[in-house]
């Protein structure tokens, strides 16, 4: 995937803060809602931005190492967890009504057959990726096909309006395969090792985290440590973490704001700021998690969240939960009278 | 003012945890959305809550010790201000009306005239307070008036059906007035002098910040520190912070959720606190301001906001960009479905 990704011109920088510091308030007293009125600004190119059709894509994905026992949950929860999301009853799916935030479900590569669904977008590459404990995740061109139509999904909420897309993923067993990304990616950077970015994920017992880490070692001995972000996808990730690579890098294209959720969500961040690191001031940082490999991939972004509620449950609940701030700092830019036209006086 | 105020019966608390760890979702992956969920139940009484007309109450008071030059902005600014919330232009505005939720302005003792004005209620104590850099800042009657009338707003609007209430204020000066309150109740407890509690307000800069040090310690040696906390408000409150406290204890005794902003209502929430402990169990804390005597009011009272975004502006601000998360704690426990509802597996 060769993206021509630009970071947004600076130019306004100035206009926007003068706009911000003649609001009634003194000068940064909304705080980090001050930085994020400017960001959306500069990454809309205007004074005066708008936020439409906001939209959370969840990207589900089965994941062969599931089955060797990473997740303290069994595979078939992926594709039941899916069934949930269409039938309207997961968090997702409640925090999504309260927002007035669009959702769409991508199957990236459960291994189930769904059918036709409405409110479901068949991207399947595969029924689930091989168990990367054995062979590479996928094939080069597996990863290819997925980052492209990742591209072409966040393309296509562009062309319907959409200027600002969260993102969500459900897959038994992507934390870990998160895990391993995040190790090859920024881990040795970071001075962390693999032992120390793999966490409980969906809730492992002190053995099953034991277990885990021994088996994401063995997967490492094996596939060793690309430095190609195209090579630890294919060697470790899944079909949505992949798939989610390629949206970021689509929807930053498009010049749209890009909300990243928790771990999962953060290790194809890690992808597509690999590919183009021109993303990053696309990206609203929404939460962070309890997962403890989150905090080393913040770190090697530079990225401070804007929650910290110890949320572990992904499907992109921390990117929706964080909209009303996003919406907030549009509002206060467009709405909040200026000192003047308020008639309040300044400081002293 | 007395209170019989009770902490709410814990009696449901097993069967809300029940109800909150069959939901789809690994056990505890909605973190502190959880603990919110419980705590909302608990406090209406039901394992299925609900929000009602959630309102937001901003206060609005002068202090006679703004002349003497503790706030980097003059003393009209809060008439100026209290114009701006009538008139829908400042920052609470635009975030009650985008969460949906109502609000009221309310002049606890503004040194103007505004006459009889939609959205404003009269509760003039009177046109702000006495110095206290001379003598105390109210009289112990107009203390209790402002409790007692504190107590009724909060219960009229219990009785129109809210049942969550925010806090807001605004008066120039009042940091200061927050800083002696929180000094005299929890300075000492929490190893924190008078200088570390006082802040910069609305923005002094380091010789503002200096003056405004040295006011405060003389008027604590005029003062003393008075360990009943009617004497403190006495001595160093403001209207608005006297009547958010009664409004406090009135919203509580209601089985109303307080949700607190930051420094100046959390003082407000201190003397509560002081006057009944049992309130804790019914607040929510917002946010943590960057005002640094918040750690030690917040330290004191075990309380860990939920957001921490560098705000420092005051009028309930931080209170409805929290409101959101409330919302949502309570809508997955009403909404999301349960492992058995949903046909999900539970972890292995």
């Amino acid at each position: 995937m060769k993206t021509t990704l630009a970071a947004p011109d600076e130019r306004l920088r100035a206009a926007l803060q003068h706009r911000i510091d003649r609001k009634t308030k003194p000068l940064g007293a909304l705080g980090r809602l001050e930085a994020l009125a400017l960001q959306v600004g500069l990454v809309q190119q205007t004074e005066t931005p708008q936020l439409r059709q906001p939209h959370i894509l969840v990207f589900a994905g089965d994941h062969g190492a599931a089955r060797a026992g990473v997740s303290a949950y069994p595979q078939d929860v992926t594709w039941q967890m899916v069934e949930n999301f269409l039938a309207g009853g997961a968090a997702i799916n409640v925090f999504c009504r309260q927002m007035d935030l669009g959702l769409s479900v991508v199957d990236a590569g459960v291994n189930h057959d769904f059918g036709k669904r409405p409110g479901l977008v068949d991207a399947k590459i595969g029924p689930g990726t091989a168990n990367y404990l054995e062979a590479p995740a996928m094939t080069a061109a597996q990863r290819d096909a997925a980052l492209e139509r990742g591209r072409g999904l966040a393309h296509a909420l562009a062309a319907n309006g959409c200027n600002a897309v969260g993102f969500g993923e459900m897959g038994i067993g992507n934390t870990a395969s998160a895990s391993l990304i995040t190790h090859c990616l920024v881990g040795e950077a970071r001075g962390a090792d693999l032992a120390t970015i793999t966490g409980r994920g969906t809730g492992l017992d002190d053995a099953g985290l034991e277990r885990k880490r021994a088996l994401l070692a063995r997967a490492l001995a094996r596939g060793g440590r690309p430095a190609d972000p195209r090579a630890v996808l294919a060697e470790y990730g899944g079909f949505e973490i992949a798939m989610m690579a390629g949206a970021m890098l689509g929807a930053a294209e498009k010049g749209m704001l890009v909300l990243v959720d928790g771990f999962i969500v953060t290790s194809a961040l890690l992808v597509a700021h690999a590919l183009a690191p021109q993303i990053l001031p696309y990206c609203v940082f929404a939460h962070r998690s309890r997962e403890p490999g989150h905090r080393v991939q913040l770190d090697a972004l530079g990225a401070e969240p804007l929650m910290d509620l110890d949320l572990r449950l992904g499907e992109g609940t921390g990117a929706a939960l964080a909209w009303p701030l996003v919406q907030a700092a549009v509002n206060f830019l467009a709405e909040m009278a200026s000192f003047e036209s308020a008639g309040v006086s300044d400081k002293t």
